[in-house]
């Protein structure tokens, strides 16, 4: 309470200074006020016509029919990207930190490709990037909830993070080993046609993903991508079985390790205030 | 009990204001007496053979050799049911409330499509959403405990909707990104016509179901893929987990569901003889 | 004690009666004595060639070179294994108790399809069912503990048998509205040639084992697999979960529900003797 | 205590012994000095680059312009790794100890395909086999809590291993019976050409990989394979429910490692005071 007077203070000092830098930072980067929020929805209706402009406009016919639309619409969003990305700048207390800032980066990813495809045609594909902005609906909608959920299932995933590392290397020998040997065995004149491409070729085939571009047409490369499947098969229970377990620790916190000081009793929920088997306060 | 006596009285004057409706009722919306089962049979006995004959009719050579046969059986089991439709309409105290119910919703679907066939050749193989109706048949094989069972997976699933809409939104911006990076690297010439199409091409991918249909050619292009393939690989162990953690909770006999008599708190578990929250005897 | 008693008296009475069915029953039905061991180990020996013999005339290329070798061994091995149904059938104490179980079965369907043979052309390769035979190998080898394992799988399986046949209604439903969805926006131009037709490739879809033998060509069409897939990819979640807790119930039947006498803690192994946290005799 | 301080002479006798020995098996087999950490990191170097090199040389293009230079690199490195295997065999303790460890089977796996391709042209692409040796990285980045982490994945498994042996039993008993009834019902026509064959798609099937190099055709054919589909979408619940089931008790610090003062008992759960089976203070 005494540590967040003074920053108040301050707060008030840098609004009295900058009047209308807090008024557009209220305005861009919050979403409690009514132009605030109006803000926040035209700003997720003007990415999502973007982007889709971006995906049709890929699509050869209407892209023929309509090229001139679509490259008006993207320039045009461009330009209102940038001048909102240059005010974030200006209207931010530490404009270097948000730059830097997962959202920083993003905002910057999505104006880069139009100007880059003035040198690199074809590169504004990649604008379809913006779709990541999209992320800020979650604050707007007040989907906070969505967020610690999304938090809950990054924490578990984070502690399990060091057997994954270990079931990915463990996937990764496996496969240029098993590639190699399928080189050997198939040979070129199977599809095999290099050890890179009979890597890619054991991914395929151990994620059970299965194309079938190449395929062992040999009796002894059935047999090895036969071991391959089943491996692949069976062993998708590896990270389950490690994902499932941290995510019932990370779940369920609800037990505490405290004991019952009349009865003794564990096994006490995390929000108990009396024990459950004498009533006793805990 | 004393709120059931006069809803008891208004049922009783209702039987007796209209008793053929009531014993309609009976006999098409109860499987208690025999009538009403025989009912249910002979329905469910309808709905298979008009399913199966929509199906078999879809089969050219059939379709050529008893066409006829067909669109009669057709016509004359929705003449039925439309007939059948207009009387659970008449009988049910409530019609409104029916005919927007899951069951009505399903059983004015069922008879649809042949009458919109007039107009739009083709639809009335729309049919088969008939085999809905059959989910009337867990009521009277008496197959209750099934419906319980399902209940608790559809709890178990309802627990977990919020982590999975966090799963599924960064299921789809993954390949909506990794659609349009293949769209860029591989190009039209490689089977990516357009970014929609790749988008298609990434959930092929990372669902691992991998028709082959289309396939990267160029080597970036199956190194990206190569990732695309080993995410979709490991993160199906999230949902997994997600799941799973959460039917051992709805499944798990521990939580009763006895309130505290004195603070009404709920949730304690099955072993509890206090109330942990004020220590009352349970 | 009291009720084996007279069971071995009877036993013994049999033995007297009938020395060498006694004799060829422990031979041929028990794996203790030394001649039982042997000609156990003999039949796994048999079953093994009969079947790899079955296999390797399945090969074009093998059965032009040895098609009448093989011919020989399977009529050799078919007629060896008459016998042997014969003399189970005569030395059994129950024959008919013997015929209906599941080994009676398997035994006279290793023998059928050769005779079979002689009507249909082709049905000996059904010949291969034989290796079902070799199931006994679990007795011989005394890998008790193993069959031990697959009891408890089966319990988990089988307790939880109500919910997948919930799941598998649903999967079920689902792909027959799927297919015939597809058939009408596919349509038998892009190889939807039927109703049944493309439920088969909805099932090869939402397996996502993905064939690509049927794949979907329309942006429309392509749309909804892209549903089916990922509905696949995230409900395969739900078998997983089930079985998952089910088997974690299974196999861990090791806290009681016993409550310590002194100190009226719980959580006790079902093991546990005394209490873990007073030392008191439970 | 008592016991290292023999071994620690005994260790000191032998260094006075053989000091040039003991001063390579520091730099060859430790990491703790400057020297043995060069050593390891100029190791992996040569190993990433041999593995790179052998598998760019079997990429047509790369091998046609610089065949020679691979050629070159390739036995550069094996003569490299020949002198480093032999000088570990010099300096180690007990030379045959570590000839048949996992790290000298490597090691010598290491370098003779490169002999080999003297005789049987083509097999030097075996060199992939080197990647094994980067296991050695763990040990050199200090990188203990992941072999701590894969002990435990380890342990898991093997404590599945039973149940885990009597599911591959049941999967390839059921792709024998299932492969040869489609080789029955597709027949040689439809590309179902032997047994072997059948198998092999059951298992690419079964797995849901579904290349569809090989596809059913035949209505039959159909409905079988998409029960075999539906049991392999199903059944991979089994796996995954043993290793999650079995990961959940082993990842569990529930359990503590003490032994029992008085009567040697194992197993007690970390809160426990007392021991479960005679009541004796912990």
């Amino acid at each position: 309470m005494d540590m967040s007077a003074p920053t108040e203070a301050t707060n008030t000092a840098a609004r009295a200074r900058a009047g209308w830098r807090t008024t557009l930072h209220e305005v861009i980067f919050e979403a409690d006020t009514p132009a605030g929020k109006a803000f926040d929805v035209l700003l997720i209706l003007s990415i999502l016509i973007s982007v889709v402009a971006v995906m049709l406009d890929s699509v050869g016919a209407l892209r023929m029919a309509h090229g001139r639309l679509f490259g008006g619409i993207e320039w045009c969003f461009t330009l209102l990207f940038t001048v909102e990305y240059l005010l974030r700048l200006t209207c931010v207390e530490r404009p270097l930190k948000y730059a830097v800032s997962f959202y920083g980066v993003v905002d910057l990813l999505a104006i880069v490709p139009t100007y880059l495809s003035l040198v690199l045609p074809g590169s504004h594909y990649l604008l379809v990037i913006r779709i990541l902005r999209i992320l800020r609906i979650f604050r707007i909608l007040k989907l906070v909830p969505y967020l610690g959920e999304a938090r809950l299932l990054m924490r578990a995933l984070k502690a399990s993070s060091r057997k994954i590392a270990v079931f990915l290397t463990t996937v990764l020998t496996l496969v240029v080993i098993f590639g190699s040997l399928m080189y050997v065995i198939e040979g070129e004149a199977n599809g095999f046609t290099s050890i890179p491409r009979s890597i890619y070729w054991a991914i395929v085939t151990l994620t059970t993903v299965g194309y079938g571009d190449i395929a062992p047409r040999t009796g002894l490369g059935q047999a090895l991508s036969s071991i391959v499947m089943i491996l692949g098969y069976g062993i998708i229970a590896v990270p389950t079985g490690i994902v499932t377990v941290e995510m019932a620790h990370t779940f369920n916190p609800r037990v505490s390790t405290q004991a019952c000081p009349v009865c003794s009793a564990e096994g006490h929920d995390a929000d108990a205030r009396h024990c459950k088997f004498c009533g006793a306060a805990l």
